[in-house]
This record gives structure tokens, sequence and C-alpha cells, in this order.
């Protein structure tokens, strides 16, 4: 693989090559050490790729005019945008849009991502598969925010009181997880179920011990993070919930942090993976991994549930591309 | 999904109906109720299928001939013979054969169960998709024998001396596993890596209690199953070690049965299924609910990693085909 581009609208980065921002020092490619540019046509009018990998903002409105600029050079998108992992659960009309757009350009577009893209989704559909019926699912990622820098945290409520929580929730600046819709959507077309509603639930989580991290100190009786909830109800019946309690310090008053997922069904299925699966490194290695599966895809907008098992790529990657076979 | 001919070799079966065989009352179909025929060409050449479910055997040389009669009827192939989880891992020229035959009458086979095919291979190389490196992978599959019946309690050594186990590996006649190349297989395809040598190790499980089950009880000092152990080895060093000890009644000394996985990489993952994947019950269903990802797929011979990742199918199996995109 060689990175033959580069994009990033921050000015104070254009000009620099990427070992330079990223601060590495990785191989040159044979083209030359790449350079980040800050306006995108530039670029995009410039190189020729097989690939594009958009990592700029959660929602699709923020990146659909970003992938239908790389899909109209002809090029593959995989974007971790949270709304991309299922974007019919909630933007059916830009989908289609993309979807006709990759096909004419003979491209392929799919997001990806832990969560939604793995976790909540892949993961427990793989798991169905053993199945012969099911009666509800339960699923648990319980993770530790620590790692994560000020944006994050502020979004989840950390370091808030439970005053300023509720009304960043109601003001929309704390929201709690981006990606139930689209895991619920991911899960119900993989089973061919219908669900009359998905109901999400956030809640603080009022910390009772001190939590000391890098970015923030919660005292206690302050908000450690958010409770987030989905429950994809049908006729009144709970069939998934999928909870996703994201906090600082969770050890610190004894709550482990892992991935549970529960079917309830034939056969009953219990796995934890504990610790979590660390989401930052899980995220950029699916976007990565997925380069073949898409590259070998038909053209069109997909999602993981549609693409083959994901796979470490690990060896020579033209290995991994159909034209090899 | 209708059925629309049975086949059994048995020829006591042969007349009575899919109920009375399989001691059911399933609704008929709407060309009437199927009776078991004995031979199958009578039946193939009878019926017109989109699919055939082959549940024979293990081994290639017995499901080859299968296979190939109802490709070239032009029905796709699911089969739950080990072998055919990865057919390219010991029969290199019947599954270029295979593939050929399929691609020739447009049709797809594919092999899967829940090992090889599920809980050694696919979920293993599901988990890695999160993975940016990795440096060894192990697997352990800890289940219960109780439930099954003499032929496969036999094929284990459950119930013989040490020296007849000993005797019965050396004859064939206890063998442990069938499956590990090809999940070895299946991993090393699905992320690049060689692998110098697969070694397996085979040994008797002795037993410290008396264990007793319908089917055969064990005296302490005889042999409670097959300790059957796969290391894929790398330039001296095991990269791939599978584990898949097989005995009645493990919980007599305190040993729980589950599913472990643990993937030593970045980052690292530490998965159980406790207990294990129910494996009878996962094999059927992984069968039959990879019936839409086979008939969506191009034509040719594939394996599981190359398919869509499995799951349940819960509702109108229509909604999950292509065509109905």
């Amino acid at each position: 693989m060689e990175i033959v581009g580069a994009i990033d609208r921050d000015p104070a980065k254009a000009g620099h090559t990427l070992n330079e921002v990223l601060a590495v020092n990785a191989p040159r490619s044979k083209g030359g050490e790449v350079s980040v540019a800050d306006r995108p046509q530039e670029v995009l009018a410039r190189v020729r790729a097989d690939m594009a990998m958009i990592a700029t903002g959660s929602f699709i409105a923020d990146v659909y005019p970003q992938i239908l600029a790389a899909v109209e050079r002809k090029m593959n998108v995989i974007t971790i945008a949270e709304e991309m992992g299922q974007p019919r659960a909630q933007h059916a009309r830009e989908a289609d849009e993309l979807h006709r757009a990759a096909f004419r350009n003979g491209v392929t577009v799919m997001g990806t991502g832990v969560n939604p893209g793995f976790i909540l989704d892949t993961l427990i559909i793989a798991l169905t598969g053993v199945c012969a019926d099911i009666q509800g699912i339960r699923a648990t990622r319980i993770n530790d925010l620590s790692p994560y820098g000020p944006t994050v945290l502020r979004t989840q409520g950390v370091g808030a009181t439970v005053e300023e929580f509720n009304r960043g929730l109601a003001e929309g600046t704390i929201f709690g997880h981006i990606g139930f819709l689209e895991s619920m959507r991911l899960l119900t077309d993989a089973l061919g179920w219908d669900l009359d509603e998905v109901k999400q639930v956030r809640k603080p989580i009022v910390s009772k011990t001190r939590r000391v991290t890098p970015h923030v100190t919660v005292e206690p009786g302050m908000v450690a993070g958010c409770e987030h909830v989905a429950h994809g109800i049908k006729d009144g019946r709970t069939l998934i919930t999928l909870e996703h309690p994201q906090q600082v310090l969770p050890q610190s008053e004894g709550v482990e942090t892992g991935d549970y997922i529960h079917i309830q069904g034939t056969p009953e299925i219990n796995l934890q993976i504990k610790p979590e699966i660390a989401g930052g490194v899980a995220t950029t290695a699916l976007a990565v991994n997925m380069i073949p599966h898409v590259l070998n895809s038909r053209p069109g907008l997909f999602t993981m549930r549609e693409m083959p098992v994901p796979a470490a790529v690990l060896g020579d990657i033209r290995r991994l591309l159909a034209r090899g076979r």
C-alpha cells in the first residue's frame, strides 16, 4: 500500500509531511514523502487512488460531501463516521444517493469502526450464525474514557455537575454514544427482524469516588460519564438491549470494563471480553483491515454485515485481492 | 423455504416421510409431504432445487461425488463435512475440480459447521479485524461429549484403556478432532500468514473420577476422551495454538467447559464463552443460516471466511436475498 495524498482542514498542518504531523518516522513511499494539504479539491484533482480513508466527523451531514467528492474521482471509500455504520438508519435519502453515485463510478463505500461497526453489531451478528432461534439479545460495552481527549470527555458530560449534565443533554452538547440506531439497524437487517421502536435512555453516572485523569478530575457527587442504553422494542417487548455506559475510571467503584454479549436463544450464548477491546486502535485497525474486502466488493454502498468476515491484514495485501485468486 | 427431496442411504428409512424419520410434526410443503429415498440419482433427476444440504460424512473422499452430483444438477451446496471447511487444506486437486464444476454450473459450494467453520476459525478471524498487529493466537474449546452417540465417543477413545487408546490412535480408529488443518488454513489465508508446519498432538485424558453417561461409564484410570492440540509453527515459533480436548463430563474434575480465545496483539483480546457453544445445534443452525449468503454468492467453491458475516435467519428469507435489494 502506498499513501499518495493527505488532507486536513487545519491550515497549521498544511505543507508539513505526514511524518511530521503524526510525529512518526515511517518509510517514504516511492513517490516521495506526502505533505498534508488543506484544500481537498486540489489533492483530489491531482492524485489517483484506489481508496480514500475519511476520518473527519461522526455525522453524515459532515462527511457526505467528502465521500461524494472521492467517489466522483473513482475512489473507493472507507469512513469511520459513526452514522455511516448504517446510513439507512437515519439518512435513507443520502444513502440512496451514495449508493447510486458509487455504483455509477464503479466503486464501493463503507462505514466501519469499533462501534458502530463491530462490538455491538457485527460481532453479535456473527454469533447469531450458530443460533436456531433467538428470543432476545443484550450487549453491554463498559469502557474507560481516561485515554480520550477533552472533546470526547465533554460530550459524555465527564466532570459536569448533574445540573450541567441534564442541561447539556437538553441542549445537545452532551449526547452519549453515537451509533445505537445504526447498530440496531445492522442487527435487525441481518436477522430479518422488524422493530416498532428504538428507545434511548441517557443518565448521568454520578461518581461516589474521586476520579483523577490527565484531562479532568471528577469529585464525588459530580458526573463521571453517561449511562446510555438503547432498547429495541417489538409489540411492547424489548428484543434487543444495547448498553454503553461511558465514563472515566469505572474501576474506582469496582466496575470491571469489558464487552458482554448475551443471546437468549437456542443455543444460549454468554460471551465476555475482558478488558473491553480498546476502541481507538480497534477503529483504526478495522478501517485499514477492511481495505481488501472493500476493494473486492461489487460497487455500491455497503455495511459491515454485507462484507466478508473482517480479518487483520498481516501479510502482503495483494494476496487478499480477488484478482489474485 | 420448501423441502423438495430427501436422500438417506439407509434402506430402512426409504419410503418413510421426513416427519416419520425425524419423529417431528412439521407442516407439509405445498408439494405434499416429502418421502426419503435411498437412490440419490433418482431424486436428483426428479427434483429441481436451489440448494442441496449434504450431511453424510466428514471426509472429502466420501462427499466429493455427492457434491459433484448436486452441482451438475445446478444446485448450490452447503455441506457440514469437516474437510470441506477448507478443502484446499488437504485436497487441493479436488477443491480445484469442485471450484471449476461449480463455476461451470453457475452455483456455489461451501462447507460449514461449528468446527471447522466457526469457533476455532471464523470467530477468531472476525476478532482479528480489530487488530493492528498480532504476535500469537491461542484458542481452546473445552466441551462435554456426554450428549453424543456411541460413534463419536468411540472415535475419541471414551471408555478405552490407555493401551487401547494408543493402539486406536496408531490404527486410525481413534483420531480426536477432525478439522484442525482446515481451521489453520482458514486462519492463515485470512491473515496472510505462512506456516512452515502444523504439528498435531493427541493424548488420552485419563480420568481420576468415575464418569457415568448414557452410553458409557468411565472408571478412574480409564480414558475419558482425547486431548487434541494443533500447533501452527513458523521459523520454530508457534504462532497459532488450537486446543480441543474432547471428553465426557470434564466438570467431574473441576474443568469448566467453554470456548476461549486469546489474541496476543494490539489490542490484546481475551474472550470467553461459558459454557461452550453447543456443537450439534450450532452446526445445523450454521448450515441453514448460511443459505442466503451462499445463494447470493458468485459461483465457485468458497469458505466461511469469504462469505459475509454469518447471521441467524429469523425473518422472511426473501428479504435476505440480493435480488431483493
